[in-house]
């Protein structure tokens, strides 16, 4: 088996559980932070290890494009290339598609388009997303679906699912090395009944985990906890459940409780480029005048390298003046902050006690300080 | 005293020393990467102490516009500011007066400029940029000096040379800290009689060290070497010698060649975030397409993080896609070439045998492999 469960909340749906792989053992609940181009953004592997990052995400869309599969299998794989020893996840390539790609054209049988980089002509299916994450070696591979946009009809989101489950039938038959896990994709927009459809048919064709596609996409923060409440307990308990694309702290624990296991979200090293940071007392944007004097670390709780070794002065002052140091410690950091909640979630579920440590979390982090970020960032 | 000459070289002036600093022993020949904003440009401390780095520079000018000497004052200097627990020489900001200024006017009493930030009003005098390093911190001050532009006529680089003669005066006079050490700076363009008359003036004010301004202005290579050569043989023996802005690893070794023992310049670091890395073999581009398979390190024999874990491809790839990391690991390399160098300068003078070592690392090193940076990067 390659994922154990080891312990469930007696308070609520929250879970413990082990992901074994290729490149070790991961453990349940896990945020994955995002490499989409063979680089978590400002961090070196030796940074992540030692911020307890036990596992990543690339994309083998953009890896597709550029530097191309051939270079990664050559290098030995993308653990080797980027110099990652740990497990990988990679993302098929589906959303990018949708979301980046010049020009579309889908049909049953796949995604023609242009790369958002040269304008070249790409033709992506079921198989060839397989195909190129079998280049990269990564760990848990995700079929191909189609992500349906917010909003959209019924009609629209049916159809998205249907498709989705065409292909997630083609990637089974596809012969993966025993080592690469693949992961389904449920799909089905806002809608509950296409949601229940999509992910009894996907158990049914017993993945080795399973993924709620298609939320974070733009629909209200009600919605999207709507609509993984709905989803995650459709899926079969014996397999980790991934959240794709979510979140913020709030997201995951609100998901967390009702029973999700892995996460992946760009908002920890996009937030930090653009100078917010994430404390236990909320989110803090250091481009605000409140901390040009504040000679006190990012966060006074956080042991990681930059808040134990510089000041909010010192940080906001790297921002300001563009210094590239800036978002380097900044990313560290948020990075840092959220590895040590997913490990306090753990914690805090294998001692039975996820509710009272949610709450007791989310008191404070919504404690809004002085020069708290207030911003509508999260949403951008 | 707070330089000691341990070793001259028997078959050149090349000349081994120890400047005792309040945050430490340096060896000379020394190279200083450049700190500007209180960061060293994408290297964290720990990244440039694990490389060998024994002292940076700072500048004055721009520290003292941003984030502003109080602050760093408040913060316990400098060292704590940014982290850097080893020495620090900062510029005193006459360069960058005379350089990135918007509008300036200089007289006898000192100079008035506009900020390039923000517009705003400054003046600063000979008095003024050392209480500013005082605030600092700095182990090693800069006085003001005016350095001439390339080219200029004679009657120009007298008076300059006047001017620097009466703020050097004046520097003197100011009661710094013991653990302080102010240096002068010679200037006098190309022309040797002004060379002369500033560095025996200069000389009988008994600086602790002294400086050759006014060099890599944009004069030829040549002229360079010559005006290096005429000016360092005129500084007291028993003070350290250093030669402001420079430079490639070829003037390096011909001024340490002519006896000189400090040097500071951005090259390893700009370089770097252009793609540009110094090996053995010489200058290397990453954007040329030689490299885009290349799994092999940037410099076989460099022991560097990133050359001994990623390839040319990888990092490449990271240029391209205008990944941080990307500059993150060249400018760790490029500054770690130039430390093992002067590391490799240190031990070939301390057994008289520098000509020998420099004329075999300049024949390695002039020879261009494939994919050799041969574009004129080096007059940027």
């Amino acid at each position: 088996m390659h994922f154990q469960l080891t312990h469930t909340d007696k308070s609520s749906r929250a879970r413990c559980g082990i992901l074994h792989t290729a490149h070790g053992s991961v453990s349940t609940p896990v945020f994955m932070p995002v490499g989409t181009q063979a680089t978590v953004k400002a961090l070196s592997p030796e940074v992540m290890e030692r911020s307890g990052v036990e596992m990543i995400l690339g994309n083998a869309y953009h890896l597709y494009l550029r530097p191309g599969c051939a270079l990664i299998r050559r290098a030995g794989g993308l653990h080797r290339f980027m110099n990652w020893p740990r497990p990988i996840l990679t993302d098929s390539g589906g959303y990018q598609v949708f979301s980046l790609a010049l020009l579309r054209r889908i049909t049953d049988e796949g995604v023609w388009f242009q790369s958002h980089i040269d304008g070249s002509a790409h033709f992506l299916n079921p198989e060839k997303v397989l195909e190129i994450q079998r280049d990269l070696g990564s760990d848990v591979c995700m079929v191909l679906d189609e992500c349906s946009p917010y909003p959209c009809s019924r009609e629209e989101a049916r159809a998205a699912v249907e498709r989705t489950l065409g292909w997630a039938r083609a990637s089974r038959q596809v012969q993966m090395p025993a080592a690469q896990l693949v992961f389904g994709i449920v799909q089905g927009s806002t809608f509950e009944e296409l949601r229940v459809q999509c992910a009894r048919e996907l158990a049914a064709m017993d993945f080795p985990g399973y993924a709620v596609g298609g939320v974070s996409v733009g629909e209200p923060a009600e919605l999207i906890y709507k609509t993984v409440a709905m989803t995650v307990p459709l899926l079969p308990e014996n397999k980790p459940r991934y959240i794709m694309g979510m979140g913020t702290p709030e997201d995951i624990l609100e998901s967390v409780a009702g029973g999700a296991d892995m996460f992946d979200c760009i908002i920890p090293t996009r937030y930090a480029r653009t100078g917010v940071a994430f404390t236990h007392n909320g989110k803090i944007n250091l481009r605000n005048a409140v901390h040009t004097e504040d000679l006190s670390p990012v966060d006074r709780e956080c042991d990681c390298y930059c808040c134990a070794h510089f000041s909010r002065a010192y940080v906001r002052h790297l921002i300001y003046a563009k210094e590239i140091l800036g978002a380097q410690l900044l990313s560290l950091h948020n990075v840092h902050f959220y590895t040590a909640m997913m490990r306090q979630v753990r914690e805090a579920i294998a001692a039975d006690r996820f509710i009272v440590f949610k709450t007791d979390f989310l008191n404070r982090y919504r404690t809004a300080l002085p020069g708290a970020e207030t911003d509508a960032a999260d949403g951008e």
